[in-house]
This record gives C-alpha cells, structure tokens and sequence, in this order.
C-alpha cells in the first residue's frame, strides 16, 4: 500500500507545501508542490481564513495520510513566531479534521537528515530535492522546504518500519 | 434588528465563550457562556481540532454577527503566547468561515470599559458581568472574561453609532 505524505512550510503571508506519495519498497515519488499565498492588504483573521480554506482544499483533493510539519523554536523574533503561531493552528486544525496524523520536525533535523547538512541553505535543500524527486525545477524556496519535509518523514516512517522488522527477526 | 456579539477569551487548553444580543435602544442581552475544556491527555495538533469543533458548533448554533476576541501582547512568556497563537488563529479561521465580522480588543481596555479599571481582576470583571446581565452566576473566570469582550464590543459599536449619528444631525 502506498502512503500519501504532505509537507508544510507553514507562515503568516506565505505558506509552502509539498505532496509525495511513498511505494511499497520505498520509493519516494513526487505528487506535486506549491505556495499558498495570502493576500497581506487584507486583515490578519482573513489571512487566516485563506490559509485554512486552501490548506483544506488540498486535503481534500490528495487526501494525505500524514502531515508533516515545521517544529518551531521560539528565536529572537518573538512577534512573527505569534503571528506564525496562529498560522500552524489553523494547519493543524484543518490537517487533523482531514483525517491525516500531524508529525512536527525541527528544521535543523530535516536539513540535515536530506542535505546532511543541519545548517543547509534554502537553496541547497532545493537542489538536493530536484535531484531527489527528478524534477526539472521547483518553483519557491518555500514549497521545496515543505517537501524536504514530506521527504524527511517519508524516511523516518522507514527507518522505524526497518527497525521494527528487524526487532521481529 | 438585533445583533449576536460572540466574546472569546482563547486558550490552547481552555477557551472561555460568552454570547450576547444587542437590541433595539442597545439594551444587551444574556444568551449563554461557557468554555471549551481541551484534553490535555491529548496531543496539541488534536487539542486545536477539539477547539475549532466545537467553536464552529457554537457558531452554526448561534450564528454570531460579530466576534469579540482578546487582543494580546507579547509578555515574558513568549512560549504561552506561542502555543496561544495556534488557538486564536483556529477561533479566527472558523469565526470568519462561520460569516461574522471579527474584532479584536486588549483586555486593560476592555476591563476599562467594563469596571472601570483597567487593572481589575478576572473576579472584579466577573462580579460586575453578573450585575451587567442580571446572571445568579457566572461559572468560570474564562467566561465572564469573554463575556467581557463581547459586551465591551457591543458599547463599542453602540458609540460609533451614536458618533454617526451626531455628525449626520
């Protein structure tokens, strides 16, 4: 059977995501990516609003069967991780009542399990995932993080099926 | 034509609601309160689909025109406010999708508007709600704070509208 992984970046103003579907014997198969992008003129309750219908629209349609999110840490910028904050929620609230489970990753960890490189740029994630997913070019810098994190939990899902299997031998 | 203000006093592990009717002449009117009580046996993307659940049943129940929500600040606990942004975008998100109009208050102004002081505390601001809307009780501090924030809200809208008034006279 194969599973349906769903990557997110989420932001405020921009969120990224990243569809693969993971095949029997593992294979990592790309689906499709993009950027959700709110319109910044209009109020913050409306952003959110625009964020949580479109995010649902993409449930809907490729029906993920996990959700992989961006983990924050709290930085220096302790206003925009507010308003970030309020964003993950409404990914959160619409990914769970789409009848995925939710997975939050570091990004640090992601990074650096797909690049080997905890401290990676932008743009070497995305180089590394056109060359992992075969894909001409990837559009955002935004929807490449979010499939490094579809990516990164599609290997984790393995990692923990391999040690499963080989606890059972 | 009256008007239903819905109060929110948002919280990622409880959420305190108070509804309220403004009629005619601006008398305001009890219609219920309560909160919303997350399990927090229960991971957090889970808890923020138990709270956008059950707000959106309020807001189908009660078809609110306006929602009143806090304002908030960024203290010293920058990582409660963190986990508090996820709510409030969940409130917000279904607020709108549910069709009301949201607003958004400080609590010091609206305790201010209520008491008198924008300084009370949540049992000064609760004690004066009951008296405001003739309630034998109040169960929980969250609600009559969001109470609060609805009925500051309908006095705010009650003086814009006599301010309209007097510039058209």
């Amino acid at each position: 059977m194969s599973s349906i992984i769903l990557g997110v970046d989420p932001g405020s103003r921009i969120t990224g995501f990243g569809l693969v579907r993971v095949g029997r014997g593992g294979h990592v198969e790309h689906i499709t990516h993009g950027v959700i992008v709110m319109d910044t003129e209009a109020g913050f309750p409306e952003r959110m609003m625009e964020l949580g219908s479109a995010f649902r629209e993409l449930m809907e349609k490729y029906q993920p069967h996990h959700v992989s999110i961006e983990k924050i840490f709290l930085g220096k910028n302790a206003d925009s991780a507010f308003k970030l904050g309020h964003a993950r929620g409404v990914v959160m609230y619409e990914a769970i009542r789409g009848g995925a489970q939710v997975f939050e990753y570091a990004t640090r960890l992601v990074k650096k399990g797909v690049t080997g490189d905890g401290g990676a740029s932008k743009e070497q994630v995305q180089a590394v995932l056109k060359a992992l997913l075969r894909l001409q070019k990837i559009d955002r810098l935004d929807a490449s993080d979010a499939l490094a994190m579809a990516c990164y939990h599609a290997y984790e899902v393995q990692k923990r099926q391999l040690v499963r299997r080989a606890v059972e031998l």
